[in-house]
Formats: structure tokens, C-alpha cells, sequence
């Protein structure tokens, strides 16, 4: 199995203009976030990058992706239908082939030095030849942002499991009670990390759902990468790595930060950073 | 005199995209940096705003602008023409009164717990019924950034100077001989902060210079401000605040942090950090 195309979602209401934000690299060039995500899918092998957007956004999201526009694919999502329903959108597109999915609210971080986190994730599916959800232990508190899954050690390879269940933003209550994993710190469970790669049963799967999806009842994709799990071998893999919210109160300035602290400007930052709390008031 | 009436500049070719861009603000809320300036701007009573744009941003400004797009006035700077010519074609939109300037690549924290920049401006500016620029005491090294001014103490007011010459973005060597200002640090020289107010004369002086500016030969405002404080009394205010260029390495992020540092969500955000200096490597 070789992983040679993606998605990214970038049309939703209040995530569609995250992309468009611009970010230092970590080389100290300025660059839109959008770029950045080109820039790490590229590094893993991805050939194909097809982009999920809302329409109207086509113009400003050529312009954030600058001379690498050409080698996107824009696909209007037409109408606010869900996030499984904007997946479904690039089943055309990924034309019957495994492909990476890879959200555009946050920032990917990666801590193996040789690797980034898309190269982690594809790495290990075409090595599995499987659907993989990338996951992180997330303190329960995070529980209302994210889809959640339960699984058993896989091959008995620490940080990669066999997913079971899954379910999308869990009570404590309810996760405490279905999705407890062995091994992880008291109260954490195994959260999405914003990356999959997934096989072309997922657009079989969400297009039984597309019909009847409405603004009202959105189309999820946590159900059908939970139906996929009972038909298809599918793994859940610990990254080394970390995310960040870029929608959350000074998610922006989170995310540059943890770019720019893994980057080679990080002691001009630092000394910036102090010179600026002397600076302040109070 | 009153100051009513505002321009902000946000044509220049690199500095376009700055004012589109997410900050969360003060209260912790996220705006555009637009939006922060038009905040800045009606807190210190000014009521009709101009934006020079360049042709064709016109939607995403006005996006950006929000729910307050509709107090905006949008001016398109047909060809780039300089700064000077940019400030010029807001001349019909000034109306011949008297009109606060405001670059928009810079985010501008007051250290003055009662007024923002713009008032603190806007204030003197009506008291003494004249043109001010704010100025900034600033180290020869940046020097090349900046436009930058002579004067003497007016009325021997701390902070307040007339201005006696104005050059821009002037080399060490010239500073020394022709812009050195008693009472100031060692090295230091009084920059432009990037906010003016400005008399109608402003744009009369202009007007003189744009029928032969050009790309290669583009209008400054320098020049015309110098002028102008020859034919009446020009001064120059030391702020209580600082501008954070938005456009350098990590500009975004540190302007983000200095608002940050003074709002109301200090503490989490000092936290943040702090949790994330932990979770990066090395």
C-alpha cells in the first residue's frame, strides 16, 4: 500500500481561515499555515493534495498556498453537512485509493527528530497496509473536543493498538466506562490527533450516510471509522509528537511557538520573549 | 481643533495581508488585527476611518472589518507609488480637516493604564492644535526602519519636541551629525511610532509630489512632513507605549504576546508557556 495522496478539511464556519494565518517556520521564513501543512504532507510523499474548502474561498486559498497552488486540488464542500460529509467530498478525487487525512484547525509538532508526524503516521500504514487513526493520551478534561477510541495493544507494540471503539466527544461518565485503555496515565484516553490514513471503504461507509446528513443532524466521521474498525483491520498510532488548537484563546501564538521553539531561531524567540515581559507592564 | 477622522495605510505589497490577520485581543476575544486598530481608533473618538487598500482586497478587508465594515471607507491605491502617495489619495476622504495616520504593520501597547496610543495623540494633538508625529527614542540599529526627527523641547515639556528636520530611514553616521536630540540615551534618535496627526497642509505638500512619483521613484512622507514643519509648528510626542513591527521574524507572535501581556488573560497565557518550554525538546 503506498500513501501518495490527502486530504485536508479547511471549510469549516469557524476553522476556514486558519490556513490563511501566517506563521514563521521553523527555518524562520514567514509562511501561511496552509503552506505549512503542503510543506509537511510533501516531506511524507504525498504527491496528491486535494482541499476541502467552502466555496468562495477559492481565490484566498490559491494566494496562501503561492507557487505551490497548482499542485492543489480545490473541492468546494457546497453546503455545512459535517465533517464526515466534508470527507466524503474528496471520494472523487482520492478515486479508490488509501489516502491521508489531516485536519486544518491544528498545528502538528513533531518530537522524533528524523521524522515528522505525517511521515510517522505513513510510514506505519504502508509498513501495516491498513487503515491507522494517529491518537495521543489526552487528559479526560479534553474529552469534549475530540473523537475518542478504545483499543488493545496491537502485536504488543507499545503506542499501537487495535481499535475497537470509537465514539466522538465522550463524557467522562461514558469514557470512563467504555473506553479505558490499559497502560495510559490515570484519567487519559486515546483522543484523534487530527491525521488518518484511511482506506476507500471509509467513502463507501459516509456515503450510506450522506442522504438523510443535515444541517441539523451533521454527517460524523468518528461512526464510520468506528464501522470500518468492525470490517477492516484498523490501528490507532501513538505519534511522537504533539498538537495544537489553532482555535482555541491564543492558539495561534501556541502553535508559532512550539514551531519556532523546534526551529533554528529558537534562542532569538527566547531572548525576545524576556526582553518583552521587561518590557511589559505591572 | 478636533480629530475625527483617521487613514490607515494598508496598500504596501508585503505589509497587505498584516491587518487580515487573528490576534485574540485584551478581553480575549478573537479579532483581526484590523479590527484591533479600528478598536484603538474609535476608543481615542475618531468617527470616520479610511483604509488605502490595494485594488482587489477590498472583500477580505471588509470580511475582516466585520460588523464594523460599514464605518469603514474603503480607498483603492491604484498603483504603488510609494508611502507618500498611498497617505495622498485619502486626500478627498480627509476633506481638508486635520486626520489621524496610522500605519497598519505595526500593533501599538500603551503603557499608559488610562488612554491608548491614539488618545494619548489625539489629546495633545487638540490641546496644541497643530500636526504631531509620535516619535520613539530608538537604538541607531534600527535606524533603517525608520523615519527619524530633530527637535528641541517645546515649552519644555518632557516628551514633546518641535520638529527641526526629518529624514528618512537615515545612516548612523548622518544621524550623529544631523539628528542627535539632548536628553536622549547614548545611540538613541527619535523614530517615527507610526502614528500621526496631520494638517491639511500634509496634503498640499503631497500633492506636489505626485504627478512625477513613480515605482522606481516612489512619494515618501518624510520629506513632506519635514516641509511641512517649515511652514508651521510641527511636534514631535514621546508616547507611553510600544510598537511591535509586525512584519519581522516572529512579529506576529510577539505582537500577539505584548496585547496578551496586557489583557486580562496574562496568567493563563504566562502559564501556556511555561507548560510548553516543558514539552519541547531539547
Amino acid at each position: 500500500m503506498k500513501v501518495s495522496t490527502a486530504i485536508i478539511t479547511a471549510a469549516g464556519r469557524t476553522q476556514r481561515k486558519l490556513p490563511l494565518q501566517t506563521l514563521t517556520d521553523r527555518e524562520g521564513q514567514s509562511r501561511t499555515v496552509l503552506r505549512l501543512f503542503i510543506d509537511e504532507l510533501r516531506d511524507a510523499g504525498i504527491e496528491k493534495i486535494g482541499v476541502i474548502i467552502r466555496p468562495g474561498d477559492h481565490d484566498v486559498y490559491e494566494e496562501a498556498a503561492g507557487d505551490l497552488s497548482e499542485t492543489l486540488t480545490f473541492i468546494e464542500q457546497t453546503e455545512p453537512l459535517g465533517y464526515g460529509h466534508a470527507v466524503h467530498c474528496g471520494r472523487d478525487f482520492t478515486a479508490g485509493e488509501a489516502f491521508l487525512l489531516m485536519v486544518s484547525d491544528h498545528l502538528f509538532v513533531s518530537d522524533d527528530p528524523e521524522k515528522n508526524c505525517a511521515q510517522q503516521l505513513v510510514e506505519v500504514a504502508e509498513a501495516r497496509e491498513c487503515a491507522i487513526s494517529t491518537v495521543q493520551a489526552t487528559h479526560e478534561s479534553k474529552l469534549p473536543y475530540f473523537g475518542t477510541v478504545a483499543g488493545k495493544l496491537f502485536e504488543g507494540r507499545p503506542g499501537l493498538y487495535e481499535i475497537e471503539k470509537v465514539l466522538e466527544k465522550p463524557t467522562p461518565t461514558v469514557a470512563e466506562q467504555e473506553l479505558m485503555v490499559p497502560g495510559l496515565k490515570l484519567g487519559h484516553y486515546l483522543c484523534f490527533f487530527g491525521m488518518h490514513v484511511l482506506t476507500p471503504g471509509i467513502m463507501d461507509l459516509l456515503g450510506q450516510g450522506v442522504a438523510t446528513a443535515s444541517e441539523q443532524n451533521p454527517l460524523q466521521l468518528s461512526p464510520a471509522i468506528a464501522e470500518l474498525a468492525s470490517r477492516e483491520r484498523s490501528l490507532a498510532l501513538e505519534l511522537k509528537g504533539r498538537r495544537y488548537d489553532l482555535e482555541r484563546q491564543f492558539g495561534l501564538l501556541m502553535g508559532q511557538f512550539a514551531v519556532a521553539l523546534d526551529g533554528k531561531h529558537r534562542d532569538e524567540l527566547l531572548e525576545g520573549i524576556i526582553e518583552l515581559l521587561a518590557q511589559a507592564r505591572r
